[in-house]
């Protein structure tokens, strides 16, 4: 039987071709928030889930965070860059200068505002909940309209690629994590992903965890803090650092740093990503 | 003449609250972008700027960041810290439980989703590209519908408040700074915020920095980190710390930073600011 994978969808999202990449022959079952897709691992509705963690011009996806943070029982197993194409997606027919409302989510608009305000300066920008949602409202809108998102929504929905690559900043690349209930075995060029906080505020407390890490020459590959969500000023690290959990020098710098912080908590470890050609 | 403060708008927005609180007295003006509100303060169109920085649930607001690493000529000078509290508004005499369509930014809408899936099962949510678009177009809607917005967008479109404090946490504040042409001279209680970045990566190298301020006992107040944008796995750290660029330790340890860093700057000093009661 082969594996259950569960992603943000509905369909067409970035989140199923990254899916897809990871892997194609897996059986894909969409849910519709972060949440239900960590709930579907833990509950065994599927053995795997994917979710966007990092954007290159974005940053962290919160809600990813927040579950890594706070919710027992999931790990990340694995990961995958993908490159995020913006397309520009029109009903079959539709002549470009005829466009009057562009649709998608907030974040697509604003990755392609230059594009839009260049070729459409007249037209309207009208927000939808994801991309693939804004193919739909543009399939039934009664004015001539386009939707940005993804090459694979314009095949689901029989929507013809006006443009491609519309999105302002060539290198726009998205982390995906594949989250299961165990992390990866060892290969021998893995990554470890953790967070950790204090509870009190003094000048030098980061100072004296990344010490442990830099005196053993260990590289972070990501050292990223966020508000922890209860006041202004309360910060959660995170850290991805190269190496595996069982790794002897990890395995003591993981214990050393555990007994200087509050709150500790390890994501995984699993295979660090090589880029495909 | 009143001094000019250019906003975030529409009018009815958070922005437009938060620079009320900051200068009841001004002559508030709205820009339609956070680009726009820098470029207005650095054309002199106004005295000074408006923009968030900082939220304690999502955290930072990407755009402010770029403009304050990437433009010149404008600089921090205050800073207002505010409650961010969620109404619930409809066209006065709609009913609750009439309500077929939810609309407001995918922000708002994600911070109250405990509440509308509690309070309105059967209701589909909308998106619009600000909260105060989504109460015009709940004000235009042919189904029944609610909008999730400001106290001052009810008084502004005239709408009627059906629920106030509906996001699912209660500590829900944002920064905003005031941006001009120059910073804000010493007061004795400041802040100053600054950023860098390294050309390469290697172990250690934001310990090497973060042991500048904490061999002074500086406290710092804000220690983040965001992608540059180009490429994952490269940041850009961002600071505030305790004190005046023109104090003597701080000035200090900001000459020791920069040899350091491959990109440095300092986004100005300022008045820290005191929760009004």
């Amino acid at each position: 039987m082969a594996k259950r994978i569960a992603y943000l969808g509905p369909a067409g999202t970035f989140s199923e071709e990254a899916a897809l990449l990871y892997d194609a022959e897996a059986q894909l079952i969409p849910f519709l928030s972060i949440p239900a897709v960590v709930a579907a691992v833990q509950t065994r509705i599927t053995e795997e889930g994917i979710v966007p963690i990092e954007n290159s011009l974005e940053g962290s996806v919160n809600e990813t965070l927040d579950v890594l943070i706070r919710e027992s029982n999931v790990l990340i197993r694995n990961e995958v860059v993908m490159p995020i194409e913006h397309c520009l997606l029109v009903r079959p027919g539709t002549e470009a200068n005829k466009v009057e409302l562009v649709f998608s989510h907030p974040h697509a608009l604003a990755q392609c505002r230059r594009f839009i305000e260049r070729c459409f300066p007249k037209a309207q920008m009208v927000a939808a909940l994801s991309t693939a949602a804004a193919v739909e409202e543009m399939l039934s809108s009664s004015s001539p309209a386009a939707a940005i998102g993804t090459k694979r929504a314009a095949e689901l929905y029989g929507a013809e690629i006006l443009a491609r690559g519309i999105q302002d900043r060539a290198s726009n690349v998205t982390r995906f994590v594949i989250l299961a209930r165990t992390d990866h075995p060892a290969t021998g060029h893995d990554k470890t992903s953790l967070c950790f906080s204090f509870n009190e505020d003094r000048p030098g407390l980061l100072y004296g965890v990344l010490k442990e890490f830099a005196i053993r020459d260990i590289n972070l590959s990501k050292v990223e803090s966020r508000p922890t969500g209860e006041s202004l000023g309360r910060y959660i690290f995170l850290i991805d650092l190269e190496g595996h959990r069982t790794d002897p020098v990890v395995s003591e710098v993981l214990m050393n740093v555990r007994e200087k912080v509050d709150f500790f908590k390890v994501f995984g470890s699993y295979p660090r990503y090589i880029e495909q050609k």
